[in-house]
């Protein structure tokens, strides 16, 4: 922490500063400049209300130099994470993709669903029983029944699911039937729901706040790493800005800061970044270009009569081009796509990979299975 | 409800649009333009999923024609809602001032700060027991003893006090203390704990999202007046935004567009949203000449070792003069100060009042309190 | 300036950086903590191009301790600047209205809204010759016969005038006709319009850019200032924000910034900054509160046939009201409004006048002049 | 465009808006809804300031339907236009990599960059003669002496050059030289520049403005469309948002919101967009990724020593690396890179390529010239 006082401060303000500093259990080290004195404060206290020194007289403003988070930090651990969701590790070399509907409706058009992101090779099932909504007039989910038809699908089909938990009453209940938590955007700062998500267990898919700096983010994954839970994954959503063509602004480059700041995994959910089924795919290949290790996509059998997010949501031949266009970009980045019984495969024989820290792997020959788009 | 339809729509897109209106309770009117057809609905069926009709072929968006709230608006009621906590009236011709520290701390300091802003003229205590910090390491309140302590303190000097409540399983024990819930901006869309807060009839102070546009903070404010609870004061306290000097940009206009489309009061947080205890005083008297109903300010006895929002607090004599000032301007926008035994008075004989809809009060002669600044 | 080094970084790198401190003219002093090295430099060079540092091995970040601006700042003078408009003072005690129509059309409408705002108290009119629009399409100003027109308004009412200037090449042209030069907010950051207008000498009106922070906005004033000319008025006007309510944030904050912080005066324009004329009146108020010393307010004859910004032009019976608010308000915080011929005045007499600063000046007994709202 | 009426509004009101309309040279078709009456406008009038009507009694707002803009848009020319610079083709099937200095510092420093990013790739030079420095005290740039510095280095490496324009005086003087007129976000409404710059007939280089909406982007070309000049290129540079892990916030989206609606061509600059040199190879490969038609990267030979922009400015070895790795992400997109004597290919025999409205071309094959990372 540095304490930069103002241009008169007086040797009597300094040194109390100090003593303040050295009550703190800082060593002070006052630096005398021409126009103005700083204070180097060693220690090595994160969460001490530092940022009161700012009321002494003569004091102009606060540096902090230490990062505030110390558990999602790379200071720390400096290999990735990897988190198994319901056994598909994320976080490793390949690529995941979690796709469905934004709101479980009924049995079919969950079926439907799943068995056309699966096929189309997607890992993860993706699907709201409670669902957080603008409006009270809004569909706010099958709750209970939802989760249910989630089990049911994931019997049918293998694919594990994650699924949003909005209130610490119902994390037992969720962490019952899903595979892992999602804490949504809107709930990024519930640092109550935070903990009680962390405590399960389970992995946590931590979605970042629309106003929420990556620091705040990685912040909120912090509470959940503090329960002794390292099983979390971020996801970037989109943040408020003022630019209204998009109903968010997806920020990839939050992706690479991430990646150079913690060792957890980080997503990318292009379809609430865009709030446009048109932007979707352009967007998804951004997202595996710039680093992210999956994608949370929605995808719904009949968009137009979606009960939530229909604009936002890809059609299942939509969503085939989408696992195709992302593949050969995992590829062209050195990576390639986390395996399902049906999922698509993609010849990288000839191709060149690049990306940081992934040249390592040995080239693997896998077969091509073409589908029209 | 517009739809508009892209440039080469074909009669039957226009067609079946209609048709996908009718089936949804709509009567469909179309405009053929010289380059786009646009399609008027009619009806007011405003939670809809009608958005999903941007999926259907040759739509290119949706306008929505009535405002997405109801029960909040003025179009409901145009009588100004007058919310009462332990008694004092907020929404009135009178101004009313909570003040009070950021975090209760120890009993010591919470009697000296409700002590000192009762003197000053504030007619509410305001004290956080469950504190929403963005660090697990930073302090986390004192849970159920800060409320006991909040109770005693009310006991002793009749302030009323409004207290943030995070979780859903802690509202009955809140309400069980607290004279008034806080929502807090980072809880604005925790619809559950809206509901609940709501469902116990106690007023409920609902801050502004710090990325919630007004539109969704009335939405917000829309789920508590849903569970039959009209008792809600808005606190605008800041957004985020690219500025940096202060800690988030206070969008005072937020409060005259609010009074242009709700009944609701509306009251003002110069604290958080400025950051900054030496912006707090010019801000909190823009506040009340924009129109707001009050503010909520952050006092403590020794803002140098606040464990909580130091940075932002005021010392005692610094909210006297807050106290003074804002006192003059309530009286130059037509509206005084609420009383409490010890709050002081200034006298308006011969100061031209003015501000819409507040002209109608007569002049009352009060006693001056002339205190040093 | 503070060196901020990486949790692993070497004594060669740590030694590297100060030999580059050296030769960059500073002072290296090396602090070594627990887990990060800082190195404080001495040195009162501003405009070095030392964020190049971060460049070199080992280095994490720089942290500026030093403002970046000097000739705007209060370090550098602490008393107010006034400038004068035409013998109009702006930045003293009293409170400047700059009032008129966005664009001059023709001389009817001016000469009927600069009569209509003199007779309301205005001191200053203001009109658009040459208009900076977003559309090619739309009105793009009169231009030169603009300017006459004013010239004629200004030789008949008395009232001195300011216009913006746009391209470097109209300076000497526009400079020539006008009292004070505005640069809009578009234009905060043409350095060479900057230069040019600095140079005329006349005094310079600067709206802070849409997207500027307050320090950005200061070092656009220092630009003007370092070529000698201190006759600059700073105009805050709204920035851009995710919120759609209001076409932008009128940020109140900047006027208290800008007063810890400089020397300038400050005034607000709550027309741009809300868009729409029914807040214009309660963020006039507002902007008078938090201290701005004066105001600049669109007004039109008839608002809905004006050529430019027809939705946030008062009717000059609205802008009546608007005077006899904004002058109560301005009493309120100790002071009053500057005087023209025919301006309003309000009585002070028993009525408690605040303010930082303030203080000192004497109470004045003045006459009422009322008019129905 | 659509005027909504208020929910009171009487038929006078409906009558005289109706009317006002006519006026205006538009039909309106009245709807009446249960709550509110919209009225429907028909006529193409695109530039009026039919805003106004807002003013007009019963009002509650104007939905434009139209977009505001008509020579940059997909539906007058809905193939995409290609701009040439020196020859090289932008917007066409391949990428195009416009690489250098932030600023021309002297002749070795721009003859040693142009020779290390012509031999990894990049067609096209870039570098500023004229620099637009926040702070009066940074280095402004060499002027003409760097003009005559970049056609010497032209004629020797044969690379074209794009270099910025900052005022209307200098725009023949830099048309002179320079291959393309730059155009810088702080300029990107200095309506005049746009317009001289248009005039000269030269390719433009149009950065968009860093608070400017998609739409105002797309409008600021349509000023330099409107004199006759189709040669424009869009600049994607990021946009200010509350997030400070970056300098701005890279906007991709807007990549495909440009594709969407405009046939120019659109490149991104990820070296302002992210301010860091640590996230422009990931940003880089997402903005290809994303559907841009090229990059413009800031690499220096020594970013320690850079006089400008030096945090971003990448060393020549990680802009070789950078190349290899937009290459392989732009063969995935099914795009490759556009050619230079001595760029690098690589070969895309047996890597699949997608990419909308790209599949039609032939599989090429081409050498790989490796080169160690």
């Amino acid at each position: 922490m540095i304490v930069v006082m103002k241009p008169g401060a007086t040797r009597e303000q300094i040194a109390m500063v100090c003593q303040r500093l050295e009550e703190l259990g800082f060593k002070a080290h006052p630096i005398f400049g021409q126009e103005k004195t700083v204070i180097g404060a060693i220690g090595n206290k994160r969460a001490l209300s530092s940022e009161a020194l700012v009321n002494l007289p003569g004091v102009e403003r606060i540096v902090p130099i230490l990062k505030p988070y110390k558990l999602v930090s790379k200071e720390l651990k400096d290999t990735p994470t990897i988190v198994r969701i319901g056994g598909i590790p994320v976080g490793g070399r390949s690529i995941v993709v979690m796709a469905g509907p934004c709101a479980v409706e009924d049995e079919e058009q969950l079926f439907k669903t799943a068995y056309a992101v699966k096929e189309a090779g997607a890992q993860i099932l993706r699907g709201g029983a409670f669902k957080p909504r603008t409006s009270p007039y809004s569909f706010q989910g099958l709750e209970e029944e939802g989760l249910r038809m989630l089990a049911r699908v994931r019997e049918e089909t293998g694919l594990p699911f994650v699924t949003e938990v909005l209130d610490t009453r119902d994390v037992p209940l969720v962490a019952e039937y899903a595979d892992a938590l999602q804490i949504g955007a809107r709930n990024m700062q519930n640092f109550r729901l935070l903990k009680e998500a962390g405590a399960t267990g389970k992995p946590v898919l931590l979605k970042r706040g629309l106003a929420a700096t990556v620091e705040e983010w990685l912040l909120a994954a912090e509470y959940i790493l503090d329960t002794g839970n390292q099983q979390v994954i971020l996801c970037e959503r989109g943040i408020r800005t003022f630019e209204t063509s998009t109903r968010f602004t997806l920020d990839l480059a939050a992706v690479a800061v991430v990646k150079e700041n913690s060792h957890l995994p980080v997503i990318v959910d292009p379809s609430h970044g865009t709030g446009n089924w048109r932007y979707v795919l352009p967007l998804a290949r951004a997202a595996i270009a710039a680093g992210a290790d999956g994608l949370l996509v929605e995808v719904h059998p009949d968009p137009a009569h979606a009960l939530c997010d229909g604009p936002q949501s890809l059609h299942p031949e939509t969503f085939v081009r989408l696992m195709d266009e992302v593949t050969a970009v995992a590829w062209a980045v050195g990576r390639g796509l986390a395996s399902s019984s049906l999922s698509p495969v993609v010849s990288a024989a000839g191709c060149k990979r690049v990306g940081a820290g992934l040249s390592t792997h040995k080239k693997e020959t896998v077969k091509v299975s073409l589908r029209a788009n």
